[in-house]
């Protein structure tokens, strides 16, 4: 098991595969078999568009703050608060004035993000 | 959406599901219905047994520092190092003298970490 395939690191910017979400939201991303990860930078006040799709979804919050919108609902979150999105519920999320930085989950892996691209579906 | 069956806290010691995974390894166990997170708590020096299951692994280094072993490999990491470890590949983890924290997350759920319980496996 050759340890750079299998080891990785949240601070190293030049892992994974890159993918501009959005403006001024930027991910690198890890594809596994089952589940997907994904290092998500957001800068201050950014915010992704609402959109859902057929994975579950879990968010991780490593820094900062901002609002996660699921499911209708807005929700206020903090550098240690995590949450569960189930598939198909309409998602998106706003920074806060300092910018966040998510670990988001997705599994099974969404396939359109295995490669380098752009947005938040299969552009 | 009710948000406490969503939203959680990594920081929140009475949130998910207790296992005791060994001594001095606690565990608080979050189901999804395709991926299960579990956060970790390992006393200084302490270190589970080696173990496999069909489940791929992810797990990502919270706080503190300690030795990966997986595929017959020992690693050194530290806060902000995740890893994968792919189904049936055999594994364990030693805390560092300060102890450690990981988010392990599971894919598919372990089925037997659905109920508080204790060990690795289906005890």
């Amino acid at each position: 098991m050759p340890k750079e395939q299998f080891f990785f690191n949240l601070n190293d910017t030049t892992g994974g595969i890159c993918r501009d979400l959005a403006p001024g939201l930027s991910a690198r991303i890890f594809p596994g078999e089952q589940a997907m990860l994904s290092v998500v930078t957001i800068a201050p006040n950014a915010e992704g568009l609402l959109h859902n799709h057929v994975e579950e979804q879990w968010g991780v919050m490593l820094e900062g703050s901002g609002v996660r919108t699921q499911g209708g609902e807005e929700v206020n979150v903090k550098a240690g608060d995590f949450w569960r999105t189930p598939a198909n519920v309409p998602h998106r999320f706003r920074a806060g004035p300092k910018g966040a930085r998510i670990l988001d989950i997705f599994s099974p892996p969404r396939e359109e993000y295995r490669k380098a691209g752009r947005g938040f579906s299969k552009e």
